[in-house]
């Protein structure tokens, strides 16, 4: 019964059987492959639009590079104050851009709300020298509380961000789970809502260790080809990262796996709520479940051997209270049922 | 009539005699000469122990260096949200420390409440390699809304710092105005309330441009002259800025001119704050007054040549109605009267 | 027959095999699983002693990595003027150390001279704030020419850094191929020859993407962690990693793998060296022939389809005339027998 | 009798009595000031073209940001081994660019030769994302080893950068005793002679503390602004910077007290040359003399209290035998006269 993380699985079969697959024969090396290139068809395809993409192993990588390519090394960021960017990167994102600021927001639900972005904006001048220039707004989608941004808050932060010259960013490490609950298009929920560049997750959801970072507009990639190889991050068997990318798309195996993972949630997150003195802090929108439990309750899904972690959502009034119950693209509903009967009632 | 800055006035005249006494023969370059060697002295002398004193041009480059000294360039900064250091150096933290993360801290009155800091301490686990680790609390004294940190205030800050092994910054740019106010002792106000390391400003307070970077404890200066010299900061005729601190610091010049800007500051206050439909924001503890004026009041003091500035505080509700008036070291208390004077009523 | 690169091969099928051995059940993420605990348990018995072990998915994220714990922002890192380091990373030495200065050595053979890194060593004052502080000798092992130091060229090179304390760091993108050389043990070639921290390469030789940041003193880790984490490369599933690397060296599959390239290197080597009008310009002493040919013979083989570059060696003045031949853990000997035979006549 | 360095005088009379001047009234802060608006005039007339001003108070800061504005943070600049930008700033350059990374390249009497540099040049394929691409070449002039570029010189060189699309940088913080040697017009000097960028000093030749940074197309201008402010260089008290630059244009008197720091130079050249057993290493083309002197005369001169260092100039077989005697603006004759006569012969 492992509810600890997403991370904490390993890969989908579909993968690795790609790797197989993949290791024929002599490639060109550092992404000048044939997989690669049929990976950026692939996502333009996919976005029903030409894009520009580079993959690396890891969110962190995605979401700094995307920041450095975008912001110069004294530009303002703005980011939820609960968001990973924020508070589980280390600092990636000041390192990546060479020195940028985040800006971090308050906000419900872990979500940015466009007043808040807009009160914040306005306490900067444009080309006022001592402030730092906003020139990112960052989205978590789905986010740090497992909840999903509408197709039109993204389109009216959006709208705020480029009334003030700002790219959008999307942290998109559980797009799959949000594409899921939104049930629109890649398309709508990214771009056709103003995403300017969209950190397109996978490892979380059956890769490896595998993201994309898509433009949107090819024309704003400026340097970030040079800005991967100098973090350490373009591949040299780049073929690795191709192959799952390229597994993970086809056939639609990504938003198979996240529809399991988002399905398991739901019934975990009804079930759990449901017991005794729970109270479910967060809709369960994607794959992730956050609630209280009474301490019995608690007590017995450890002694079963149960998987989970009690959770700190920075502004959250509820800390201290929280607990996290992670579903993946291989939990095993069983594991969801016993879990909510183990939590319900103590076993006679 | 300029209430426009402090940083809009010159120089003291015992500031400008000071550098044609300097001036005198050839004296080793880059700090090793005897001017600034007496100015260790006579901070320590002035603090009550024995220090390490770093002479820079500006507050920013204190800051910053002091940030560079006592952070990894992956730690978390604890600021004020609208303190300098986060809104009006244009990402010089992060550039001096090479991207450590600032983290801002609502608070009333420009000053961060201990419960706040806190809480945003409670969010980071130590030795938790996803999370920045907190390494600086930085405090402003006196504040961006012209109010004091209590002694006891710093205390109760500090406390929470050493208690989870923070270093305790202060950004005193105005830390001439501060003491004045508190009426105690240079030590009190700093080391034994808890303060490591200190920007010590003069350049607004009658110098030309020196900022004195003191470290209470030598043994946390770490590799500072390093940082200093790849910055750009180290002068090579140092004794320009020895010979301004020494005169600046002569028999409590600089006690002498910041009592008179805070007593500018305190009429100007008083009388501004009655006049009809005024509005006193914040107390007047140093050389800042900050208040809103009934439209024809501003009318009048305009027409009359009185520079000033509308003021945005980040974070503040009153944000749109605050003007900010700034007494120094040389206002012309003629001056107070006179705009007092046509802020409150019409000239018949 | 590919000589393009050793980066142009895909991986072992031991390699694949233990991939799919490490996806069952869940596994704490980020590198707290036991197959990571078991590899520093590996390395630990390889190198004789207790080290501390950091895997990452690419070389430059290792040698980045490993001047970032080593050296302060500011410091002086000595490395030869065509390696890896210095011409092939895009800055990211720079980038990882937040600005350090790399010091590139002339010499033959790719190789670094004690007398000339002695000089530039001279060229520097210890303490001196103007001069940036030499922190870190970086050696190539196997070099960029192919070529592999001698223990004891190792041994006086580490014992002049060791008198000025420094580091010494070894880049061993190829280090099993030089091992197989040396015919010595792990521990000969590096901590008992003077090395301190040793990024061990496994991409290159056969795994998909894993290389070892090794520190033979767990005391220089320094914050390497912190480091790792904030530059993209913790891996999530961290398994992958270790699981690759676990198989590189059971039963000696590393050691296999490179005597097989190194094998196929010197027949290569041989057998173009006696061709018409050959030069060989560098002793193959790992998996890498350099060499010029007759101007039939490059015709002859592009059309027989051989892949191979033209080289360009920083220094040497033989540029304009190398080729560079790469052979590597899977390289068929009877394409090396075929591009010997191409290349020495015309076919009738 | 110091010739220690230009760095240990004071400031020339005119400098500070323009302090006193400026000290005047209020002025709007940061450089918004009339003084400041002036400096680019002055400047633009000197250049006989629009120029674009950046007034900073070290050399250090001054390259620096010429740097920051023309690279990119992963960016090569080419440097001779022996400048300043590469030996005596402490890798101030890799700071302020964000990690750039320099090329350090041989060359006799501290110059680079062309051919030096062309080479170099070719071991980087423009668009190879694993290359550091060339972006800046950076001249000394007059150089470190007191010798000067001639025009003919500085266009050789900037036509090879140009053809690659490099931007020329000049160091000169002695240019003014560079013009002084070549005679010939600024405008000849630099930017028609294909720099793009100055570092005008004036600290060392008779102001306390302020550089130039001048661009000659205000279009390659940058985000200069922002990176000055965040490091901590533009001063709030601005009209210091300016008033003493203004002084320092005005009537010629940079030029004046260049030609008298260069008279002594060459006077004292000429005196020790002659002595027996010295060796004149470099021709004295500026305000340095680079000279080895028999035992005896160093020992007479340093009896006498004659100020001057032994020097080290890297890649120079010389090294071990050089002392190094600088002149300054205020150097009087009658010293240079007298350390001849102490060096020339015992006194009987």
């Amino acid at each position: 019964m492992n509810f600890a993380s997403d991370n904490a699985e390993g890969w989908a079969p579909e993968i690795l059987e790609a790797l197989a697959a993949a290791n024929e024969g002599a490639m060109a090396s550092y992404g000048d492959d044939n997989l690669t290139a049929e990976v950026t068809k692939v996502f333009s395809k996919l976005f029903e639009r030409d894009v520009a993409v580079f993959l690396v192993p890891t969110g962190t990588a995605a979401n700094g590079l995307a920041f450095g390519a975008l912001a110069p090394r004294y530009g303002a960021i703005f980011v939820h104050e609960a968001s990973h960017v924020q508070m589980d990167e280390c600092a990636a994102p000041e390192f990546f851009t060479g020195g940028a600021k985040l800006i971090p927001l308050a906000g419900d639900d872990g979500k940015i709300a466009p007043e808040t972005f807009e009160r914040s904006l306005s306490y900067i001048h444009d080309g006022f020298v001592h402030h730092a220039p906003p020139k990112i707004l960052s989205l978590t989608q789905a986010s740090e509380c497992g909840t999903v941004y509408s197709v039109d808050e993204i389109a009216a932060l959006s709208g705020l961000a480029k009334a003030r010259h700002l790219a959008v960013h999307m942290d998109g490490a559980r797009f799959a789970n949000a594409l899921v609950h939104l049930g629109c298009s890649p398309a709508e929920a990214t771009w056709k809502a103003g995403v300017d560049v969209l950190s397109f997750g996978a490892t979380k959801n059956g890769c490896i260790a595998a993201e994309a970072l898509v433009f949107f507009d090819p024309g704003q990639v400026g340097d970030v080809e040079f800005l991967r190889k100098r973090a350490g991050h373009l591949f040299s068997k780049h073929r690795f990262l191709s192959a799952q990318m390229l597994a993970y798309l086809k056939d639609d195996l990504w938003l198979r796996l996240a529809t399991h993972a988002n399905t398991c949630a739901q019934a975990l997150g009804n079930g759990l709520a449901s017991t005794a003195g729970a109270t479910l802090w967060y809709a369960v929108e994607a794959n992730e479940v956050f609630v209280s439990l009474d301490e019995g309750a608690i007590e017995r899904l450890k002694a079963a051997g149960a998987a989970f972690h009690p959770w700190v959502v920075p502004g959250d009034p509820a800390n201290g209270r929280i607990l996290r119950f992670v579903t993946s693209f291989r939990t095993d509903m069983a594991d969801v049922a016993e879990a909510i009967r183990v939590a319900a009632a103590p076993s006679f």
